[in-house]
């Protein structure tokens, strides 16, 4: 009875996100289903983490167990047979009977991509949030990300509808990065890595930093926002398409 | 009465190609529609060159005149408003009155890009052929590649239905380049400079590097190709979602 931890990729666009909704396609609802041809059943597979609906994924992780005997490499060829091209199993591999894709989650990446310029390529139109103007301030927004390094009581960041006991988490990094682009376009990257992330933060965050980057906001104002725990007090939701989940780890005994 | 030179980017997957036809979606007809508003009547554009359904563009050129002094920035926002985020125009420049995208071109610039390896990314789906198996021989198709440089009849290469009175053309350059990526995939790139270039020749001439790849023929053989004059004698034509026309060069005079 093998125990797999499957990676994938997937393009979010039009998609409900990861967990099974009412009506809608969800990337677990069609990962279960090519799994249950597989195993010629039912299927439950855990996901490490809830992507919104148009959210994008690099490297989310799904665990499951089937019932037969069956090599990794085999079950990657034949569930991506059965998924549409826009997800992708970029890789399974056999874990010990104690992994679980979310409980066992070490620490998350996520990144958040913002095309700040007049015109957006054609080719990243699904994958960015388009702030045409001004040109944002990316020394003022790395200032005011680094202030959310460490644990914190990020509620001020949190998105209705978290159904969590704590809203206190941990970040190890939390960076800004700019690269230049043609036609006066540049790319600025939001880059966060930490042990757990509540629902809507990363978006939260991101388009807290933008209202830093216009100078709406100071870098110092993020203590603020943290230490009002108050919704409110931060900027608005970034919208879904420029969001990627990078990647999940996992403890040395996991892999 | 402005002469503008138009550079454009779309995304092919889903439109007919650049030129007009009698239904669907083309750039060319994109354009006009967006051009004609600006104008208020009708327009008419040249493009340097028909890209096929559901090719792709970084800098597709295009040449309108318009009755009414604009400026050229102006013309690029107001065009970008009424196209889908598919097609950009990414730069207006206002050129002498016997500029002409298609005429007046010296050199055009194509790139193809093959997917070699098992799992497609998500996001390069639309933009790749997949060639999973076997492992392409680079080395073998940068040496099939490199016997087009010169002066040669195309004839071979050249798909069905073209209108031209020669097949002889010239290529500047004929080369492949290679990267390796995650989970033993590689992204293969047939990069091509040339004055000019017959129907559907850059992905007859690809499908036919991608069979030397294979090692179904020998790099030499493309001479032999060359010489046969012969659609027959090349290989199938590479599908149109991994190509790209990059750029249209013009004499200094043109710019």
């Amino acid at each position: 009875m093998p125990h797999l931890k499957l990676t994938l990729a997937y393009d979010g666009t039009g998609l409900v996100g990861w967990q099974r909704q009412a009506s809608g396609t969800s990337v677990q609802g069609l990962l279960e289903e090519a799994l249950a041809h597989l195993e010629g059943g039912p299927v439950v597979v855990s996901g490490a983490g809830r992507t919104d609906a148009g959210v994008h994924a690099l490297g989310q992780v799904a665990s499951v167990s089937l019932s037969r005997p069956i090599a990794p490499l085999a079950v990657l060829r034949a569930v991506n047979v059965r998924l549409p091209p826009a997800v992708r199993v970029v890789d399974v591999q056999e874990v010990g009977p104690d992994f679980h894709a979310r409980f066992r989650a070490t620490a998350k990446r996520y990144r958040y991509r913002i095309w700040n310029g007049p015109v957006v390529s054609p080719f990243e139109r699904a994958y960015v949030w388009h702030v045409p103007w001004p040109v944002l301030d990316v020394e003022a927004m790395r200032a005011g990300a680094a202030r959310l390094v460490g644990t914190h009581d990020f509620a001020a960041f949190q998105g209705a509808g978290g159904d969590v006991e704590t809203s206190v988490r941990t970040l190890w990094s939390s960076a800004v990065e700019v690269r230049e682009l043609d036609a006066g376009s540049r790319l600025i990257t939001y880059e966060v890595r930490g042990e757990g992330f509540l629902r809507h933060m990363v978006r939260a965050i991101t388009g807290t930093l933008v209202e830093v980057g216009r100078g709406r906001r100071t870098p110092a104002s993020l203590d603020e926002v943290l230490a009002s725990r108050q919704r409110g007090a931060a900027g608005r939701t970034a919208p879904p398409g420029g969001l990627f989940l990078v990647a999940v780890e996992y403890g040395a005994g996991d892999l």
